[in-house]
């Protein structure tokens, strides 16, 4: 079992330690903030002191990143040395013009919680998400191979991509949602109170990740700018001719303009895989009315468990104003009807 | 009991009629199209002929309405009509430009779903929804009353606003979101399946909406494009500086300008009332991994109900690949960690 030492205690790091210690690896801790330390070695993340390690896991904030990584590099002169920042190409270009890259693999455990700090860490952190890989060509295949294990002995699932890929990817799956939740929701201000009442689940889900940590994010977007930029262009410009065509709708190619917006939006979404890498509208939809107390959606599921439907996915609909809950289940085509069937014939309210 | 008669047995005329029926009063049901007004009756949303009507509810596609609205005051001398448009003032304009606007009281119930027609209906679409009444000062109490009546019978949660304050509302909270919502989903097309495959909940809840009908979606945001041109207008704006601020990231105030809107989203998403008209962000959340099969998520909820906590909300975390489920639980901050602790104590994996 390799030797590891985790620089950084806070969300990322100690649930890392956290992962790791429940697999017997008791990794060695370091932080520079002592009271987090204390923390993270108290709630069983890993010890103060250690042996030289094998692999140095640098979980500090995207901006502190390439400067810690460079130090643990020139600290731990034979150990293989990583990171977990959200953004790769900025850190590995700063870590190879200090000539020591060849000990250095990036990478990117796809997890996070709205909460940082060591308080907020659990050991399944990274369970089931993609850790992403970055390396580069002075990497060894066994400096690759010890990240990896990592990643499988949290039950995180590796995925291997280069640097400026990976950025890429991110910047249109993860940077440029968020930019577009906040700035959705900072339109909010603009509302009353009375407008706002009106607000349904689907400005609720739209805007939802607007209540992400604006410290942690403004460095994630300044270090991908520049795989954000055309992105964030594309939406400016969607926007702009939107706004031409809101200005004359009655001109010639107004409703046109809006119509391929949204039909290009109903392209686009058909493009993000569902759960288990499945198609994301594969399942069908019944909706179960219950009334709003403790049970009420234990009955709903240990009845469908128990004629032997699987739940894809479930979500709880919002009824402002109302003690009642509306239960979207989705399952299997096949299994959709039998289940409607049953529902019904047993007094459960389909709606 | 009011004598009732619903033109068009689309999705919302079919809802409506399924509706009221289950509260015994059987509307006259009327469609252009013959095969979608006779699946109504089937459904047994009502029948062919009735008494003559004391209110019509008009539940045709927003670009029919005006017109509709008009010819069943001309047959109906003496009913009160409404309409269940998304967009309020211009059909209001429309209809009184005939004289005859003093028996017409515009409404909205705020009820819908991603499918379409009379088999979509669902007899408690309306339940527990905002039901927006837009009376003029032409409009009798009594007028005003009858649908209010109609709304509080199919359950939905009757609210008055004038047109013009109803549209901007819902410029803001409902279709603002749905053309973001759309452009973002848009700028997928440009991404691969490598980088998609990357995708998150993040993503996939900032974009759900994009799945909408587009020929719906294009009636109801040509006729509410004065109260969306502003709207659209401020983001385009946010994101033409946010674009500024990317292209030269080390430039004096990119940062700043990041940040500020990062910040603003963070005050504008704490505005959105969450369930029951309380606070979006008032409630502890719990992270419960189980594995995903017929009846695990039943003997957690059964566990949960059992030792009396109410479940708030919950959400399915997807886990792209793997077999198993992280389901969010929100609790009462005050039940929050007793139930841990019973989660833990008996064996729960608590994340």
């Amino acid at each position: 079992m390799p030797n590891i030492k985790i620089v950084g205690t806070g969300l990322l790091g100690t649930s890392l330690g956290l992962a790791l210690s429940r697999q017997g690896i008791t990794p060695q801790l370091a932080d520079q903030s002592k009271s987090a330390l204390r923390l993270a070695v108290e709630y069983g993340a890993g010890e103060l002191t250690g042996p030289e390690p094998d692999l140095v896991v640098v979980c500090v904030p995207p901006d502190a990143t390439a400067e810690v990584v460079i130090r643990q590099l020139q600290e731990h002169t034979s150990a293989v040395v990583t990171d977990v920042a959200s953004v790769k190409v900025e850190i590995a270009h700063q870590v190879n013009a200090s000539g020591l890259g060849d000990r250095y693999v990036g990478s990117h455990p796809m997890a996070g919680r709205e909460k940082g700090g060591p308080a907020a860490a659990r050991a399944d952190l990274f369970f089931a998400r993609p850790w992403v890989i970055t390396p580069h060509a002075g990497n060894t295949n066994d400096a690759i191979e010890l990240i990896r294990d990592v990643a499988l002995r949290v039950g995180a699932l590796p995925v291997q991509l280069a640097a400026a890929e990976h950025d890429k990817a991110v910047a249109l799956v993860s940077h440029l949602p968020q930019l577009v939740a906040s700035a959705l929701a900072s339109q909010l201000s603009s509302g009353t109170d009375d407008e706002l009442s009106l607000s349904g689940q689907g400005l609720r889900d739209t805007a939802r990740i607007a209540a992400s940590d604006p410290e942690l994010w403004v460095q994630i977007i300044s270090q991908n700018s520049k795989a954000l930029l055309p992105l964030i262009s594309g939406m400016r410009a969607e926007l702009q001719a939107l706004e031409t065509a809101l200005t004359d709708i009655a001109a010639p190619g107004s409703l046109a303009q809006v119509h391929s917006l949204l039909t290009r939006g109903n392209t686009g979404i058909a493009r993000i895989p569902g759960k288990h890498g499945g198609k994301f509208a594969n399942y069908s939809q019944l909706t179960v009315m219950i009334d709003d107390s403790p049970g009420s959606l234990a009955a709903l599921f240990t009845f469908v468990g128990d004629i032997g439907v699987n739940i894809e996915d479930f979500k709880l609909e919002h009824s402002p104003g109302a003690p009642i809950g509306l239960v979207e289940l989705q399952v299997l085509p096949e299994a959709s009807q039998r289940l409607a069937e049953e529902l019904e014939k047993n007094g459960w309210r389909l709606v």
